[in-house]
């Protein structure tokens, strides 16, 4: 297996081909190609002080319209769930955590570190399967590796009767024009929204994400963190980039064209069965009389990278994962499959 | 109580000024003022990809002289404080712990969020006292507030005859020319090693610490860590930083020149009963006739901000910690203690 298999790691990639990182062509990460405005010189920030997570905290929690005792952040997504998911498996003996799967690798993983028993819903076959009582309940809206959009309101009731504890993980929320379910923290208790700030701001190089509940919530987990975690030139890009608002209107209108073109493109490949409706930044393709190694195999004197989903719950080889990207690498991985 | 009655927080303590931070002359945090020369642009950084750690953990490791499997990092001292006093909690009932004091706070925090029972040994008064079996043992060497180097090889030797946790805290220790404790981790299996990067190397804006142990110790933190946790910003700057090998040599020399500058200037001054020999980049010390925070006060006009050691252990309000700076700052601080 290589260290690539399953996308992700550009840097093993490019080893592989034999190329500089800036040469390889990577569908299989669902980063924002689009990238915020940052007028700043990075060069000049004084890094010498302690860092003061004021501003920052302000500035993010204004930009979710959520009060700022109802947010923490952590270094990245990742950290935020692997924070989340120590926390409540030590507050509750056996802890037993759900998750509508396909979904984000690492919440299994966490699920497994932290002891958790994991029960795997099929998003795709059995939707409606009831979870159990208190279980911790990951549900990823628009979901990964598809970006399927999900209305919450029925999902949150039927949680919330059999008293879940919630997470939704909003990631690409805003790649959509959809709600937040941040308006329901008030509502319940065990409600926590994680947004990896990553993604849409176009940096997993940035290690900031937001995890959102009630202030009492928020408050314990603040408690067990240390005084200073986030780097300040991370807070300072994140501050730079949210202050971009043109960054919502120009990457919904290139996601959605590019998004139109590469769904066009996959149609016509003869690799292709399927492709699944996305909101998000990605498209999940069903292969037809190829496996996804096989296929990217094939792509590799193209220095193209796309994500092999067999690693995912419920899908095999025969799923990959294509982030939406610019047109020019739309168009070299059109020649690369027509190759 | 202001918030920068303890230092620290430059931010605050400019607020309260009504200064701009750059304007602070700021000796409370002990971070290196000679800089590490970094020729790289940080803004053509690509920080779209996940972080790929290998060359990070690689260059940390050979210039600790260590196996790269003996080491993890953590977004900064306080991140891997945290993270092994957590640890070392879930895997003993009534965890103990024994903290020479003074010391950096963030250890008594830490013990009292994961639930240690804590005991101090006075440093000053009662060095010999006899730690309990079995205990976490926490040294600083060199030690905070004051600076004192401690040769480590009988104290290791009675607490590995306790059969102690050790944990040493090398944060200093490259102001000296004094050895590690790194070379007793293939004989104990309980010693651990933190070095805090960000005084050294002059950044803590940059959060990454660096936490040395046994492959096996190492390898089931890890085991508890996301995948990505470390700023890219972060990582390319302690790489570039660690390859400036004049960094030493001119940081040892600037800062024993200013050294003597400043014990000299504090000892002619009507506030200073005695400065304590210090080995690092800050001194320690005993004011006569005014108390931390009248002095604090006196030198808000000057816009200087000193360490107030009130709330250390052992210490009290008739104690002060003053960075070692640049001959320009060390003349300003003259000029407002002749004031």
């Amino acid at each position: 297996m290589t260290p690539f298999e399953h996308g992700g790691d550009v840097t093993a990639f490019a080893k592989a081909c034999g190329c500089s990182i800036s040469e390889v062509v990577d569908f299989s990460s669902n980063i924002n190609f689009v990238k915020p405005k940052i007028s700043i010189d990075f060069n000049t920030l004084d890094i010498a002080p302690y860092p003061n997570y004021d501003t920052l905290y302000e500035a993010i929690a204004s930009h979710y319209e959520v009060e700022v005792d109802k947010l923490e952040l952590f270094n990245g997504g990742s950290s935020a769930i692997f924070t989340l998911f120590r926390w409540l498996s030590l507050s509750k003996p056996n802890p037993q955590c759900t998750i509508y799967s396909p979904a984000y690798l690492e919440y299994k993983k966490a699920a497994e570190v932290f002891g958790y028993e994991i029960d795997i819903i099929d998003r795709f076959n059995n939707f409606n399967t009831e979870v159990k009582d208190g279980s911790l309940v990951v549900f990823v809206n628009p979901s990964t590796p598809d970006g399927c959009y999900y209305n919450m309101d029925n999902l949150l009731k039927k949680w919330i009767a059999k008293k879940c504890t919630i997470l939704v993980d909003e990631s690409f929320l805003e790649f959509t024009d959809k709600p937040s379910v941040s308006n329901h923290i008030k509502n319940y208790d065990k409600l926590y929204i994680l947004k990896s700030m990553t993604k849409f701001y176009g940096a997993a190089g940035i290690r900031i994400g937001t995890l959102i509940s009630n202030n009492i919530n928020i408050e314990t987990l603040r408690h067990f963190e240390p005084a200073w975690k986030l780097s300040s030139f991370d807070s300072l890009y994140i501050q730079e980039a949210i202050k971009d608002k043109t960054l919502f209107p120009r990457t919904h209108e290139i996601v959605q064209n590019n998004r139109t073109k590469l769904i066009k493109i996959l149609g016509q490949s003869k690799y292709v069965e399927k492709v699944l409706p996305s909101a998000a930044n990605y498209l999940l393709v069903k292969l037809r009389g190829i496996t996804a190694d096989t296929l990217q195999g094939k792509l590799i004197p193209f220095k193209i990278l796309i994500r092999n989903c067999a690693n995912f719950d419920g899908l095999d080889s025969s799923y990959v994962r294509i982030a939406i990207k610019e047109l020019q690498s739309i168009e070299a991985l059109q020649k690369a499959l027509d190759a």
